[in-house]
């Protein structure tokens, strides 16, 4: 199959920027020291390369991503580094010993919960300063004392810095040696061997955790390359001009249900300047040196990968003009 | 089944705010003059309630959308009210008489695809200030002559006032007036029956067109209300709480993978102020008088119904606790 015969619009995974972004990653972080964040990219087929590249550990931000890894035989160790209260799903592969199944808690609650489900091994997740998830640092231990009371292992800590992915550069090691120096405080109280935490924005400063959370590194994003030096783009949504205006805009069949829009607008690849996007439509100014007709194929780079991802049935890993592998995105929805 | 037995994120739409809006649509826009626009909620379920209130011919922005919805036995008058180079799914559709299908087009390309594909019936689409699709308005006779050369009755014309929708009250009317204006021009070099145009933003001032091009309405959501008077938000997610900090706030399963974010923050409803939404979260300021507790159900109003609805598999109609009926998002993809 050719990329220029596919139905747009399509996502594409081009396969050498791809490939270097994994070799990147795998040189700093190589084999279980990278758990990576199946949240980014929600493909069985895509997480059997990075398995194949030695990182046989995974994150999970969803029940469903949890039991679509195991159901696919990645599961050597699935940490849903989530709260939910909704486990059970996951009894039944726990009780047959089909995956390894550790789940985040913070909380009495998702404790019980995950004690209700019969889930055998947690990690405490501590909040290092995002207010999100994750309990209050001096509530670590006691968390941890519960979890044991229950029967439970408590393999370690979690702590996500991701209100430190877009820090400049001269501020960032800083800020996440504090941030980190939370979290190995709280591990001090709770023991286990995991310290997970970090993602791609802090993948090259993160010096502290034992296993790094990141998933966008491999596909990126326009929004992320500035602040995960290293990394490039290799995702790209595949459209197709259906008009064109003499009065210097054009209009490609790529809208709103293709991209994540939280970090605004995609960026045209060569075409133009991206001017809006509409539910089915995106309505580019043509720049002054291209030429652009009805009929053209034209890329563009999602601006937020994960939400961008997770709208589409399929990836495209090409090269070039040639479709490689056809990888479905299996692990949508809850 | 009861509504905070579901798993969430679920969506969620009130069936009597559902049914306020569309009477009061229908009694405006009765039977044919309204042309309800698919795109908005992509699921033939819902359709066929539109239907059974009187609508009959739906709007489509996908061929996706056409052949599902011909395929549900809805395709009484089918219009792609867009331009696609990618029709050859719908040959087989008018080849039968399985449905009515009419396409616009805008360009001899365009005109061209629908001839190779065996389109019998097509409008002109007329650009009318929305920088979008549409062709020039001293093109559309010209185009005209050229489907009907290719053997294709030409209806008559469409026009999306798209960038008038959210005007002020008080200009919006004379603006809508002067867009219409250039329609029907174009409409007296075209000719045919139809005028089609306006959306659910212009429905009580666009008194120009033969039919009106309305989707949102019935659903609804933060953003358009304002400016849509008369119609009320029908569609929520349904989050659960799953982690709560003692410094102020709490954290609902209810993140980008859940809601079209072009618009803007979703609206916590009654917990709280919504402060940020990650990929599988959405963490909210506890509202001052607002009890919240791990495993509480909140609802949450949408800030754009379109590419919130196309990122969920399903919406259930409720009432109160209950759900009445499970509607499938049949339409999805392309």
């Amino acid at each position: 199959m050719k990329v220029h015969e596919l139905p747009t619009p399509a996502l594409l995974v081009d396969v050498h920027a791809f490939d270097r972004n994994v070799d990147k990653m795998a040189q700093r972080w190589p084999g279980r020291s990278l758990r990576p964040h199946v949240k980014a990219f929600k493909s069985t087929a895509l997480a059997e390369r990075l398995a194949e590249a030695g990182h046989k550990g995974f994150c999970c931000a969803t029940v469903k991503e949890m039991t679509g890894m195991a159901a696919a035989g990645l599961g050597e160790d699935l940490l849903l580094a989530n709260e939910s209260l909704d486990l059970h799903r996951l009894t039944p592969i726990v009780a047959a010993d089909r995956a390894r199944i550790t789940v985040a808690v913070d909380s009495p609650e998702t404790i019980e919960a995950a004690a209700a489900a019969g889930i055998r091994e947690v990690l405490i997740d501590v909040e290092v300063g995002l207010p999100r998830c994750g309990c209050d640092p001096a509530d670590a231990g006691r968390l941890a004392e519960l979890a044991r009371a229950k029967g439970m292992e408590v393999r370690g800590v979690m702590g996500y810095e991701g209100h430190l992915m877009r820090e400049p550069g001269d501020t960032k090691a800083e800020l996440v040696e504090r941030s980190m120096a939370v979290l190995l405080d709280a591990h001090a109280e709770v023991g286990g061997d995991i310290v997970s935490g970090g993602g791609t924005g802090t993948w090259d400063v993160n010096t502290w955790v034992t296993e790094l959370q990141a998933g966008s590194y491999c596909l990126m994003d326009s929004e992320y390359v500035p602040h995960a030096p290293g990394f490039e783009n290799a995702l790209f949504a595949l459209g197709t001009v259906i008009s064109r205006s003499a009065k210097g805009w054009a209009v490609l069949d790529t809208g709103l249900k293709c991209f994540g829009m939280d970090h605004g607008d995609p960026t045209v690849v060569d075409a133009g300047d991206c001017w809006f996007v509409s539910d089915e439509h995106l309505t580019f100014g043509i720049g002054e040196d291209a030429t652009v007709a009805v009929g053209d194929k034209v890329r563009v780079v999602p601006a937020h990968v994960d939400p961008t991802v997770s709208q589409h049935e399929r990836l495209h890993l090409v090269d070039g003009d040639d479709v490689l592998e056809v990888w479905e995105v299996d692990l949508r929805h809850w």
